[in-house]
């Protein structure tokens, strides 16, 4: 089975839109054990589709399409896919439902052009789309199997979630199990080095990859069977977390926020935040999990310093005497959120996000972490690159403060 | 001249990394005038390497390769084109001395490997890395120019800027200039309607988008020279608002945080946001903007119907009798952060982002955004698709919570 990427949209010709779909389509496949040879991309014109899907249908099996399912006129991929096999297009009267359900909900008139994305060729699967309105379709002709699947990256994940995995499964000959190790407060470099004669290992593979705050390493396994796939990575993390596990933060998709919320909850603990540089960025990840009402119940963001002292109660003496980014404000800062929020713990942050507002002493990325649960008050002082973007920064430092977060949680109460 | 892009790595089709040396080069191939109709990306394999030059050139004039220039045995490009074309590589003694300048130039030692990249065509020009290794080629041969460059990003900006740019300069004929139009409150079916006798033009085109909670269409002008293209867009440009000016937010580049920071700045302004579904995701948002200290002061996130009651001052019976999703709900947020904060407007956001918490009367994705300026009121009830994930319904809730931010500003005060 060999299986190739074809992905439609002017916008990926003229470099507007970074072909994402791509990548993601591969690594699915790889999990699937499925071989991809080529990816290729070609705009909304039908010659090129069509010249396109000549080339790749006669050196692949599998051909997965991205884009052009969409109901404007410059979306002609079902239309060219048809032609290509001198095949019409049929309307699909439930399709229609689906898509004109997909307005209703939303008090919106059924835009003429929606009937459009009723219409397939006439044998093919169709591929409901949870999230929009362009469904997919699986489709067998002439001995190869075509999949087409809307461009817009989160509709693609979710009917590659829903329906795709599911229906590639009957092509797959040996599974590749993977699992993705997180660790925080180790630079990428030092925990290569740490690990270095792991990653010589064939299978299963090791490999560290640099992600945004934060490192992960990557354990990929590939066998007959799940299970065997799955005893080969158990055996290799255990010798990664042999060198390396007091970094280690999460698996696979855990976000910090994700980490934090069951910590939390499993210790029946209430947290509030006080943000001045993260701007919201910490208090915007922790309600991202769903259930985090349970332990999330106010959070303000001090962004002036008045609202440090009026609302927050700081001490304007403080703030006149050493400014606002300082390691006793962000103590204070924990401390009386926690108050104003009748919370177990409060968190405080302030720092310098950039790119301005940074002096000699007080350089973009410095970041004061401040913790409190009544008893015991910690201060953590972070410097994070100055060279990093405002964005960059600020997620950073929302990263490092959620680790904190965790650690005081999990060690000191 | 017809251009055509190859990226060559196993790590591309294995989807580890994500193809942006693609887009990057389509969209310096625009700015050039220089048309690209196709993307191709193979894995280090001489086989296929060998097979897509095959089809490329037959159907393209220039073909700009990336990628495989490394020294390790994995790095097989140029010998793969050298193959194809029946020529030998030659080594470069001039080539050798920079990559060997490189290593000493870092206090490293020379590896051996070295050596291999040193190896080129006989008659292709050599295309110096000034930041690494891998040197890359210009190559006319058969009629067809070839460039081969490194596939590490950083190495191939430079050379194109130190290189290809100008070596280009030769194939262009003429200039394409691009901008686009950021609307929201439209579904990009209803706006394609509405556009569609101005997406059959040619020169210049014009198509739409569907992005993150808003549409964006693209104009894009083909002309002798940078001005004519760009009147040729502010003509079409006037055309596309005469018929949907009104849902209009913003040019290319701009974020709605960045433009209502914008509106802020330029009526002197401040504002304030007490927020519950959204999390502190528009108080992040608002503070990504570097400058927003001027017009944030203070935000809050009242999670619990206790810290809407306690901390900002809803009416309590207005929350037990129709709980704290509601219109009323929302003006009051609205009114009251803005008095709690002390600033000229107040942004109050209440809804349901899922995936529980929702009732048949109040589905996931309904939102209230209430909007008070001391003199008036005024509540906007917005249905987000409920199929959509949390995260996502937090986003596009708050991205219409920015735009009636913005139309509030423009046009009530």
């Amino acid at each position: 089975m060999k299986a190739e990427i074809f992905c439609i949209g002017t916008e990926l010709i003229l470099g507007d839109t970074v072909n994402t779909n791509a990548a993601y389509i591969s690594r699915k496949l790889a999990e699937l054990g499925i071989s991809c040879s080529f990816h290729c991309a070609a705009g909304d014109n039908p010659q090129r589709i069509k010249q396109s899907l000549e080339i790749i249908l006669k050196r692949s099996d599998l051909l997965i399409i991205t884009g052009g399912l969409g109901p404007t006129d410059d979306d002609i991929t079902m239309q060219a896919i048809a032609e290509f096999f001198n095949t019409e297009l049929v309307f699909s009267a439930q399709a229609y439902e689906k898509i004109k359900e997909f307005f209703t909900a939303r008090n919106c008139e059924v835009p003429q052009k929606a009937k459009k994305q009723a219409f397939f060729p006439q044998d093919a699967e169709i591929i409901t789309n949870p999230i929009g309105t362009a469904p997919g379709i699986a489709w067998n002709i002439r001995g190869k199997h075509i999949l087409a699947l809307p461009g817009v990256p989160h509709e693609l994940y979710r009917m590659w979630e829903t329906f795709v995995a599911n229906y590639l499964g009957q092509f797959s000959e040996y599974v590749i199990e993977k699992k993705f190790l997180k660790f925080i407060g180790i630079p990428e470099g030092s925990l290569g080095e740490k690990i270095q004669d792991l990653m010589t290992s064939e299978n299963p593979t090791v490999a560290p990859y640099l992600s945004q705050g934060y490192t992960k390493v990557r354990i990929a396994a590939r066998a007959k069977t799940k299970q065997e796939a799955k005893d080969l990575i158990d055996q290799m993390e255990s010798q990664v977390l042999s060198s390396v596990g007091q970094y280690l933060w999460g698996y696979d998709d855990d976000t910090l926020e994700k980490v934090v919320g069951e910590v939390l909850s499993g210790k029946n603990l209430t947290v509030s935040v006080a943000e001045s540089c993260t701007g919201g960025l910490i208090s915007s990840r922790l309600t991202d999990i769903s259930g985090s009402s349970n332990y999330i119940k106010m959070n303000l963001v001090v962004y002036s310093n008045e609202a440090k002292i009026d609302t927050l109660g700081v001490n304007p003496e403080l703030i006149k005497t050493y400014g606002a980014v300082n390691e006793q404000v962000a103590a204070q800062m924990a401390q009386n959120i926690r108050k104003l929020a009748g919370t177990d713990i409060g968190l405080g942050v302030t720092g310098i996000a950039g790119p301005t507002g940074a002096t000699p002493q007080k350089p973009v990325g410095l970041v004061y972490i401040g913790l409190a649960d009544g008893d015991k008050t910690e201060v953590h002082k972070v410097n994070i690159n100055p060279s990093f973007e405002r964005k960059i920064v600020k997620h950073t430092a929302s990263s490092y403060a959620l680790n904190y977060l965790r650690l005081f949680i999990s060690i000191v109460l």
